[in-house]
C-alpha cells in the first residue's frame, strides 16, 4: 500500500477540520480560542510492552483509550477538550492500523474533538501511540488539585478498582465468576469511559479540586493532599464496590482471617487506570452535587472527609488507620 | 535512583511555568492566550533507529533538535511559539537522559517557550521523543501554504542541503574536506537552527505562503504549488550553495560528464532536515523583503519564480526541465 504519505492523506480526510481553521494538512494546525477562555494541554505516551499488550488488546481499544486518557485529564480540569494531536510510530505496514486511528476518531467525534494535528512513522521498536489533547475552559475557573479544604468532602465517580481486576483477569489471574461480570471488568481496562460531561458539571456546581484517578484512588488523592495541603480520612463502608468488584473478590479471596471487602477496598484505593474523577466538595456545594446525583448527571458518592491534619487515613470498623498514597510508579 | 517520579519532579524543577497560569504538576497545564491570537500547534514523533541513531547523535543535539523541529513548523505559520510538552519513552534509569532534557529546556529558554506538560516512562522499545509546540499569531495572519500567486518569487532562507551532506558524512561516506567544512556539516544535521525571528519578519513584511523544509526543499516546494495551485521554475544559478557543501560535492564528485554544482544543485533541492523556510514573495513585498535582508534581520535569496502552469521546473544553462519534488517518504 502508499505507506506513510497515503495512511496520512486517509486520516487526513477522515479527521477533517470541524471548528479549526486549519486541520491537519499545513505546518501547524490552527484555531481560534473561545472568547475569554483560558486553554488547558495534556498528553500521553503509550509503549508497547509497557502500556499495553497488543496480545489482549484490541486496536479499537487502544485507540479510543488512547484518546479517554487524555479526555480524563482534561474534565479533572473542568475543561472541555477541543483539539487532538495523534502521533503514531508503527512497526512495518500502516494498514493493519488503521482501527486504532478510526476508533480514536470515533470517540473524539462522540466527544466533539478534532484531530488536528500529528505524526506518523516507522517504528522498528513496536507500537508507540502518543496523543496530547488541547481544550479550553472559562478563564479563571479551572478546576486545580490545590483548592482543597479541610471540611470539603472526598467525593469519587463510578466504582474505581475494577479496571485493576480487569487486567488481573486479562494477565490469566483466573476467578470464578459471571461472564457479565467477567467482560464488565475486562471492559473496565480495555475501554474506560473518561467523566468528560461530569467534569465540567462539577466544575459549574463548585467543586474546589478534582483529579483523575488513573495511579490509583489513594495515589492520586495524595497529590490532592499535597497540591492543597490538607489531609484527608476516607470511611471504608463508604467506598463504591461493584457487583463485579465484590464477585471478583469473593472468588479470589484466600485469606480466611479477613473479609473479602477488604480486598475490593484494596482495589477500590490501589487500583489503577479508572479514569474516574476524584473531588472535593464544600458544605455549600454539596445540595448542588445531590442535585447532579438525584438528577442523574453525575454518578459519584461521598467517601469521606479532608482534614486540616495531614496524611491519608482509613476509618474501618470505627477504628482510623494511617494509609500509603501509593501510586504507580513506571520504572519499578 | 528516585526512578521516573525524581525524573519527572527534577524536570518540573527545571521547567518553571513562565507565563502559563499552571505549568507541569497538575491534571494539564493552563495558559491565557493573547489578546486577539489564533493559536498553533505541531508535532513531532523521534523513534530511536528511525530518526537518530545514538552511535552519532549526542543526545543534547538530540534535546535541541526534537525541539527545534517543532519550533520550525511554527515559524513557518509565521506564529511564535509559546509552550512546549515533551513526552519521553526512555530504555532503563532515567538519568543518563538528563543531558537530552536539559538542552531542550536551554533550546527552549532561549526561544521564550515554556515546557508545560508531557509524559515521561519507561521504554523496551529504545529511545521515544515524542514533542508538541503551541504558538500563537495574530488573529488571521497565520501564513499558509496556500497562498502563493503567480509572479510571486520563490525564496528560501540559508543555505538548504548542507544537513543531507552532514548526515552522509555521518553515515561513514568519506570525503576529502578540511575539518571546519566537515564539521560545518555534520552541525547542521546534528544541530540544525530553525528560522524562529526570520518566520514572523516574513509575515510581517507580507510573504503569500510559507513552509519549512524538513523533506527537502523541491518536496516542500511541492506542497506549497499543491496548496496555492500554482507551479514554480527555480533557477540553478541561482540555488545558494554554501562553501561546505560545495567543497564536500567537489569532493565526491565522480561522473566526470557533469559539473559537480550538479551534485550540490542535487543536495540543496533533494536533501532533507534544513529546517530553512521556503516563502513566496508577492513583487509589493519585494523591497521589504530586500529591506530584511539589507538589514541582516533575514538571510535569504530568490531561486526562482511561482508561474500559473503547475509543476516545478528547473533552468539551467538556458534550458527549463521538469524536477520531481520528491519527498521522503518514512516507509519506503
Amino acid at each position: 500500500m502508499g505507506g506513510e504519505f497515503a495512511f496520512i492523506d486517509r486520516i487526513r480526510a477522515r479527521a477533517g477540520a470541524s471548528g479549526a481553521l486549519l486541520g491537519i494538512g499545513d505546518d501547524a494546525a490552527l484555531w481560534h480560542p473561545g472568547p475569554d477562555t483560558d486553554q488547558v494541554v495534556t498528553s500521553d505516551l503509550l509503549l508497547e510492552g509497557m502500556h499495553f499488550d497488543l496480545a489482549w488488546t484490541p486496536l479499537p481499544d487502544l485507540g479510543r483509550k488512547a484518546l479517554a486518557v487524555n479526555l480524563s485529564d482534561v474534565a479533572a480540569m473542568g475543561a472541555v477538550a477541543r483539539w487532538a494531536v495523534l502521533s503514531l510510530g508503527l512497526p512495518g505496514d500502516p494498514e493493519p492500523f488503521w482501527p486504532l486511528v478510526e476508533a480514536f476518531l470515533d470517540a473524539a467525534d462522540a466527544a466533539a474533538v478534532t484531530l488536528v494535528g500529528g505524526d506518523t512513522c516507522a517504528s522498528r521498536a513496536g507500537l508507540v501511540v502518543s496523543v496530547t489533547v488541547i481544550g479550553e475552559v472559562p478563564a479563571g475557573q479551572a478546576v486545580t488539585r490545590a483548592g482543597a479544604r479541610p471540611g470539603d468532602g472526598v467525593w469519587v465517580t463510578g466504582t474505581p478498582g475494577e479496571s485493576a481486576a480487569g487486567l488481573a483477569l486479562l494477565k490469566g489471574r483466573d476467578a470464578a465468576i459471571s461472564p457479565e461480570h467477567r467482560e464488565r471488568l475486562v471492559r473496565r481496562h480495555l475501554d474506560p469511559t473518561p467523566r468528560v460531561a461530569e467534569g465540567v458539571r462539577l466544575r459549574d456546581v463548585g467543586v474546589t479540586a478534582m483529579i483523575d484517578v488513573s495511579d490509583g484512588l489513594a495515589g492520586d488523592l495524595g497529590h490532592v493532599l499535597a497540591a492543597s495541603g490538607v489531609g484527608a480520612c476516607l470511611e471504608a463502608d463508604a467506598l463504591p464496590l461493584s457487583p463485579a468488584l465484590r464477585a471478583y473478590c469473593a472468588a479470589v479471596h484466600t485469606d480466611e482471617s479477613t473479609d473479602n471487602a477488604v480486598d475490593a477496598a484494596a482495589f477500590v484505593l490501589g487500583g489503577g487506570e479508572d479514569y474516574e474523577l476524584v473531588f472535593a466538595v464544600p458544605p455549600e456545594a454539596e445540595p448542588r452535587v445531590e442535585g447532579l446525583l438525584a438528577s442523574g448527571a453525575v454518578e459519584a458518592c461521598r467517601i469521606g472527609r479532608f482534614e486540616a491534619e495531614s496524611g491519608l487515613r482509613l476509618r474501618r470498623a470505627g477504628q482510623v488507620r494511617p494509609i500509603a498514597p501509593r501510586g504507580y510508579e513506571h520504572f519499578e
